[in-house]
């Protein structure tokens, strides 16, 4: 990604810093400042695991108005009982008194290996850097500076038009692991300088995640350390009241169509992934229904190699969708394409199907497994990649 | 597996033969007679999209009492449609034909690639070599010739003494995708040679499979052929009036022992597995509590290659279990063992644990990972496997 088409965010401020906390000889903490009249909206992993910053960030975000992120990679803080906890409440009181606010108003973000106490004195010696790092421009580094196994930075960007006045979405992401995310894998980090209440942000997040993050997590799998928080500092001097005027309107698909690009480099970055497909469900009689087929799908280990292999073997795809639990599923009606061949009809392969017609489809980097279960209206729409020797490869060494 | 131990079952024959269906110069078909009294319970694949030989077994065992079984590899006339229906019908034909009963009291199974046209005349040509062929002592042939990716064929076999008259439970089983059952994967036939009416033998099938071919289908999971028979000739002379009565309970126990050897065999053939894991989950408040953590556990890629890789890395398991979906999961209570291992407790590592005693347990070829989730008195235990590169290179070059 160009780092010149990543606009700052006036009023948000990134500082970076090597701490050491793992990885040696590369930067590993970020701290990004907001002003005081800053809004924030997050969303949260569902794992009853969640990892210490996660339990903090949550405390924290409905006591005060947050003032400061910190941010480490290498070390995910998870698993780690009462010392972890400690260690979190540790590095927010750094933060705080760095920053010169209450440590209420510190949310901290752990990423990286589960289970190993997380060392608070590389936050202490590294905190003068990092406040002496802070500026608006800092996104391209801070970006790189979370990665894990992640192989390229992870940014997207957008300048609006609102009512004259420009308007910035800016955003950066990281996660490698999205087949079943990785131990403490996906956070992402939105800002715009619109003002606006901390409610409607909320809104405006949740609806971009819906289809954005949430559609590649594809079991609705979370990690220990999943965050995605969206972040207003309101030094546009534009105010966003409603969802529902136009500027509301421009913002909110402005903030979704930064988390879909979030969203689809961490799948083009997937673990050993070297295909980017949708699973599009239609036809479905609910929307339950139709992500439980997609969610199958996309999951299934078998489907994942054929992708791999670039293998048309349309009978595992079928399999899948047959096992998905679709109550009363009435075969005949349902129809399978690959783009725009179709390949499933009647209970079987379609008469005018041909392998050749089906290969070149799967011979791209990119394609759509489209599924019709003819039985209603839901739909539902998840990226997924292939399961490749080098999924086997990251997963099997990534302690060694 | 020693030939020497499989006993012959008196009353059911077996012929074999190199019919060419898929693959040259193997055996790849058999047919299993029964006498005219025998009875036979059988549960199937739960796939909406069930192969045709599926459906058509349903159909006849709800018609007639069967008298032979139809089984080839090689080509699982699935996602066939009507053509695919013709041709099982047309293999039962042939076969009623060649054995003397009627169309209805044969039962037809297929394995191997789904979506690809079954062709018939193979099966006429081989029906004589088949019959002259029926002896009672062609268990091992019958079981390398229904082998698919298989790379060993799996039979087990008990004499037991009820009322002191040996009676005999033989069975042979295929598939070797176990991880989410191979397209057509999971083929098990047992015999005996007790008489039982056909609702007890269906009772006692039905509660050997709960604990051995449906504790490795991880996910409830069903390919488009799965089935498993359990027949029983009659031929000892002994007959099984109740499960409660000593001889019922011999049965039942031989039986469910015989499901059970046959099914580990599948997870050790497993595609591509260096390991075998129980992985065994207490304490849950429903059954349905402990089985959808054991699945979620059994299922996870980062589990299964830190399982290839031998790493006791503790946190994924724990972030499987985090993300199982079980309600308010107090994490403070739950405890997991790598066999008598404990590694977390109170929400993280235990204090006790070391990795060098992780490690010792997980360099074993088979060993359990124990969860109790401290909630209830419900428990559900699965056999899993590893996922290493080779499940990706043979689930890549499948069709190749």
């Amino acid at each position: 990604m160009m780092d010149a088409t990543i606009h700052p965010v006036p009023g948000v401020r990134l500082g970076v810093a090597a701490a050491g906390i793992r990885y040696q000889g590369r930067d590993d903490l970020v701290l990004m400042t907001l002003p005081a009249d800053a809004t924030v909206g997050a969303v949260f992993t569902r794992n009853a695991f969640c990892a210490a910053p996660v339990t903090v960030a949550r405390e924290h975000l409905a006591q005060a108005a947050p003032r400061g992120l910190l941010i480490n990679a290498g070390n995910a803080n998870a698993g780690t009982g009462a010392p972890g906890r400690q260690a979190a409440d540790r590095c927010c009181e750094l933060a705080a008194a760095a920053c010169g606010c209450e440590q209420e108003q510190i949310l901290p973000f752990s990423t990286g290996v589960i289970g190993e106490d997380l060392p608070t004195a590389p936050f202490a010696a590294a905190m003068p850097a990092l406040v002496a790092d802070l500026a608006e421009d800092n996104w391209p580094r801070a970006a790189r500076a979370i990665m894990t196994t992640d192989t390229v930075a992870k940014l997207a960007s957008r300048r609006l038009d609102i009512d004259g006045v420009a308007v910035i979405v800016t955003g950066m992401s990281k996660g490698s692991g999205m087949i079943h995310p990785d131990m403490a894998t996906m956070l992402a980090f939105v800002a715009t300088d619109v003002a606006i209440s901390a409610d409607l942000l909320q809104s405006c997040l949740q609806a971009a995640v819906a289809d954005s993050f949430n559609a590649i997590t594809v079991d609705g799998d979370t990690s220990t350390n999943d965050a995605c928080v969206l972040m207003a500092s309101g030094a546009s001097g534009v105010t966003i009241e409603s969802a529902d005027s136009t500027a509301g309107q421009a913002l909110f698909a402005a903030v979704a169509d930064v988390c879909a690009e979030l969203a689809r480099a961490i799948v083009d970055d997937g673990e050993g992934a070297t295909k980017r497909v949708t699973v599009a469900v239609s036809g479905a009689a609910s929307a339950t229904e139709a992500r439980q087929v997609a969610d199958t799908v996309a999951l299934s280990p078998l489907v994942k190699t054929a992708l791999f292999a670039a293998d048309p073997n349309w009978g595992r795809i079928l399999a899948a969708v047959g096992r998905a639990g679709v109550e009363e599923l009435d075969v005949e009606r349902v129809r399978i394409w690959l783009d725009q061949v179709l390949i499933v009809s009647g209970g079987g392969r379609d008469p005018g199907y041909t392998e050749a017609a089906g290969q070149a489809v799967m011979d791209q980097h990119a394609f759509s497994i489209r599924i019709d279960l003819g039985r209603g209206e839901a739909s539902s729409r998840l990226l997924t990649c292939d399961l490749s020797y080098d999924y086997i490869k990251i997963n099997a060494e990534y302690r060694s």
